[in-house]
């Protein structure tokens, strides 16, 4: 039986504002290279034969070319112009994907993502059709109501964080529709076509490298490696 | 005019389970000495006058007090021994405290909470009564419906952090009622006789050290000082 062709495309998309850099925060260097080589290496790590897309703004794709030989960064991948929002950049991932088979969405500064978790998500993705990484939140919830805020159980909510992984032929379907304002990732997305999302369990450590503190726990967690 | 009286319960009652040691995480060294002495040493740092009334579990007391002597700590502070559940430590915590004034709860293992936080929070609470600090979420968030999940509006969320300000009589109030499971923290416990809570922004390095991960953030933010 031939193999599911899988495909990841990594959104880069970040400007470095909230990072209070002027390099774009995949950019940066965690434990001697950028951010993003980290990232696509947990995919190669996974399986090779993964089809990368990576998603870099258009002024950042001579950089990155440049970048990648400095590093001597020689893992496949190809690159494709991003959009004005990210699901922009994400819809221009799309176009590169050929066929059928599985396709993750995976931020491109989500750099600790564990291979057991990129495994268990297409798994779920190949069986569900659309499954989204997840952990609960460690901390009490309280949900904003007007001007004021009331508490909510914690155990009822789940943080969302990627890859998030879809048969293709379902997130095509969720993309061609017009972008919305509440879209905040691509379960949002797939599940205003009426699909339904199957949770994974991620883990603490696939964190999404935003602010200076991430960085500060990126270094210590590449440190322990 | 007399200073209004300000009381601070710092509730430290792990086990160390999930932080896969036998050391309760409250013991745990960071920065060459246990993280409830950091804790302790912010409100110091906010105000010498704020009277500490620390909450540790009945068999911990005598180690703590040995640590004490060990690593030469000698900010004043009451110990008291923690009940059953967070809901009995805190009722505990607030036993000691005398007539009116401010209280904070806090987690004594959120050593990181900047001054300007502490005094942002009691600020609040003089000004309205009941204060909690809370940050916004950086991922999407899912509520879980039944056996499946939907995407909400991120924006519309918190993440509850402590310290937890309220004046003396309310909170004294909220705690004369049964326990109930609800409870996740003491802004659930107010709220529940009616109180409103006025929400203070909090910060994303006022971490509660909980899970091995987050130590390792706790030892990169203590080597940047």
């Amino acid at each position: 039986m031939a193999q599911t062709p899988e495909y990841a495309i990594i959104v880069a998309g970040g400007s470095g504002t909230r990072m209070q850099q002027d390099l774009p925060k995949q950019f940066i260097e965690v434990a001697g290279k950028p951010i993003l080589m980290h990232t696509i290496e947990r995919f190669y790590e996974y399986s090779p034969s993964v089809r990368l897309i990576v998603v870099l703004p258009q002024e950042q794709l001579s950089t990155w070319r440049s970048l990648c030989q400095k590093y001597h960064f020689r893992l496949f991948h190809m690159t494709v112009p991003g959009g004005a929002t990210r699901f922009g950049s994400v819809k221009n991932g799309l176009d590169a994907v050929m066929g059928e088979g599985l396709v993750a969405v995976h931020d491109g500064v989500r750099p600790f993502v564990e291979v057991d978790t990129i495994r268990a998500a297409y798994d779920a993705a190949a069986k569900y059709g659309c499954a989204v990484v997840a952990v609960s939140p460690k901390d009490s919830i309280r949900e904003l109501v007007g001007e004021t805020s009331r508490a909510v159980p914690r155990a009822k909510y789940k943080l969302v964080q990627t890859p998030q992984v879809f048969q293709v032929s379902i997130l095509r379907r969720a993309y061609e529709q017009p972008e919305q304002e509440h879209f905040t990732d691509d379960a949002s997305v797939v599940e205003s076509i009426g699909e339904s999302i199957t949770l994974v369990e991620g883990s603490y450590r696939n964190i999404k490298i935003t602010t200076p503190e991430d960085l500060i726990l990126a270094e210590a967690f590449a440190a322990e490696v």
